[in-house]
């Protein structure tokens, strides 16, 4: 393999597929970027076993070939590099690199150990806003619960269904759901679920990209591909393996009725839960007390060893007066998920989930459940 | 005692004094900070037994007191509160704070257990341009060794002789000297070692402040005050502990004759240096091997596992051929302490001590031994 690449497309196509590389003692070649020729452009793929991540980098190709290189070291090398043109040339399993007065060669390893990426191609597949979709997404990602005992709930769930993308994720105590419309019906209705990480992938990669993504379908796998402007190739594909298993059945979980409908500012309500937090104890008192009043909202918390912390605001509030106890962590993550200056907070009863949202955007909604009183 | 202080004056003194409060599981009560009423002002006081600080606030008192709460809760708190005034009341050993709808207490402990932070009343002092003072001890402050089992060398060296402040630091490899020019002479040579930990603090509070800063001489502390405008009293004052013993001579170390002197444009030589150190191995071999031809330098690395890295630059080399081989760590560093954008490198020998400094600016020195060859 010898090619001529310039510095800056080739320093941030290593940036991102060395995101999923880490330090895999068990398997070190998963530690490397494969770097291939195909027509005019260099691809380079890494992968974890349950993501890979493959992109095309328009080159100019002198000779046809394939290297393997340790990522994060190349990233950090290539990195360091003049802004000029560099010329890449694989050699008995290493990869040669000049630029300027530079001349390196770096230890490689073989290709042909390195594991295959699925290529997917004719596939069915559906577009949607790129933008869209990534914020959706980073709206309930983290709420999903790798370290769960139930792995089914260990990812984000994606239903597909007439026009309306819905994207939910849940750790049993909270629930988050997202919904995505879409300008045209979908052909058939499909759901999976993706892992978090290579969800969390998603957004860091092509969150500040304009355009369409597009989502393929396959029965355990599933690939999410940006493509290049009006190139043969795409710009970037990310291939991940589904979780096995049965959603649960979440909509039953999202109360229909309440019994007190709130409309607060966001902002304040956010920051006075934060500082009643700091008062709400260690470990096992992690809670804080909400009381809905007539016209305000009053917080406290309090632990003997700390102190005590009481506040209020006012707030449009239908119905009855109620008071419940929260897990301060969980009522921070729904606030800081939900963008809009002004929140609706519905409660049902005492013990009951209670739900946030945003006013004026159906789209999205936090399912949380209160502490049960001792 | 009882006193109202806007928030954001609060917030900003917490944020200083609880710079230097860790985690003190057998000594508690320095997890505080000290709260007291002075005049017109209220006192922020923390101390870890080496270093103390203490600064003043402009504050409205209504009734004189102390209270003593912890510091680093008390910050995180108060950043949450809204922008308006605070009361703040002491009953008990608790701590009251009322500001808009918040009402708090927080728990407190006895004032008569914070130890007393020494005061310095009418005492000998010298005054010097803030931000020059802090420029110069960021450029060696780094250098100094407090892991080494030599506890001299373990903080930064101050000389005040003539009209010069000389501030040295070395770790035994290497060695940093700053010279700041005072307009008048010293009326007493002195000469103290100051550990690293309060050198670092007082850059961390001070360096973005102009003015002149007070260095006070006392046997075995020393204070640096930063005063308030035409205030009776200062805005901050950082106590330390001295350490003592004699700080080796390091003048004699400083080479005063070369075999090759280069200059050379930093940033292009940093660069090929961080660039050849990826290249230079772990932990024992670190070493990056430089090469002074007649009219540039080459840097270059190997390491039979990684690969090899060569690179070269045009400089302006007067003086014979020469070749060293340095830790990458050591040369990096001195570059990165040096502004300007062309520096000196002076090599006397093979394995003689080397010199980098900025041109045009004697005030700063940094020496750096080559790695022997085996």
């Amino acid at each position: 393999m010898k090619v001529e690449i310039l510095k800056e497309n080739f320093k941030n196509g290593l940036n991102i597929v060395e995101k999923i590389v880490g330090k895999n003692l068990s398997l070190p070649i998963l530690d490397n970027v494969l770097i291939t020729t195909e027509d005019n452009f260099l691809s380079l793929s890494s992968t974890d076993l349950e993501t890979a991540i493959k992109l095309w980098i328009l080159t100019k190709i002198i000779r046809k070939g394939k290297a393997v290189v340790p990522a994060k070291f190349l990233s950090s090398f290539i990195s360091l590099l003049p802004n000029e043109k560099i010329i890449l040339e694989e050699k008995n399993q290493k990869l040669y690199v000049e630029c300027n007065s530079f001349k390196n060669q770096i230890q490689g390893a073989n290709p042909e150990e390195f594991p295959l990426i699925p290529e997917f191609l004719d596939l069915e597949f559906l577009e949607v806003d790129n933008k869209k979709l990534c914020q959706g997404l980073s709206q309930i990602v983290d709420i999903a619960s790798p370290s769960s005992s139930r792995p089914e709930i260990s990812g984000v769930y994606f239903i597909f269904s007439n026009n309306l993308i819905k994207m939910v994720a849940t750790d049993s105590f909270r629930l988050a759901e997202k919904i995505i419309t879409l300008g045209a019906p979908i052909k058939k209705n499909v759901s999976f679920i993706l892992p978090q990480k290579p969800a969390r992938e998603i957004i860091n990669i092509l969150e500040e990209k304009d355009g369409k993504i597009k989502i393929y379908f396959l029965p355990n796998q599933t690939m999410f591909e940006f493509p290049m402007k009006e190139a043969p190739r795409p710009q970037v594909q990310i291939v991940s393996r589904l979780i096995e298993g049965e959603y649960p059945n979440y909509e039953e979980i999202i109360p229909k009725k309440f019994k007190t409908h709130v409309i607060i500012k966001r902002d304040e309500f956010l920051n006075q839960i934060k500082a009643a937090s700091l008062f709400s104890g260690k470990i096992n008192e992690i809670k804080i007390k909400i009381n809905v009043q007539q016209k305000e909202i009053q917080i406290s918390a309090q632990d003997p060893d700390i102190g005590e912390s009481h506040s209020s605001i006012l707030a449009k509030i239908e119905g009855e007066p109620i008071e419940a106890s929260f897990n301060h962590k969980f009522l921070i993550d729904g606030l800081q998920n939900i963008k809009s200056s002004e929140i609706i907070f519905d409660l049902s009863k005492e013990e009951g989930p209670c739900v946030l949202k945003p006013v004026g955007d159906a789209s999205y909604i936090y399912v949380v459940m209160p502490i049960k009183s001792t």
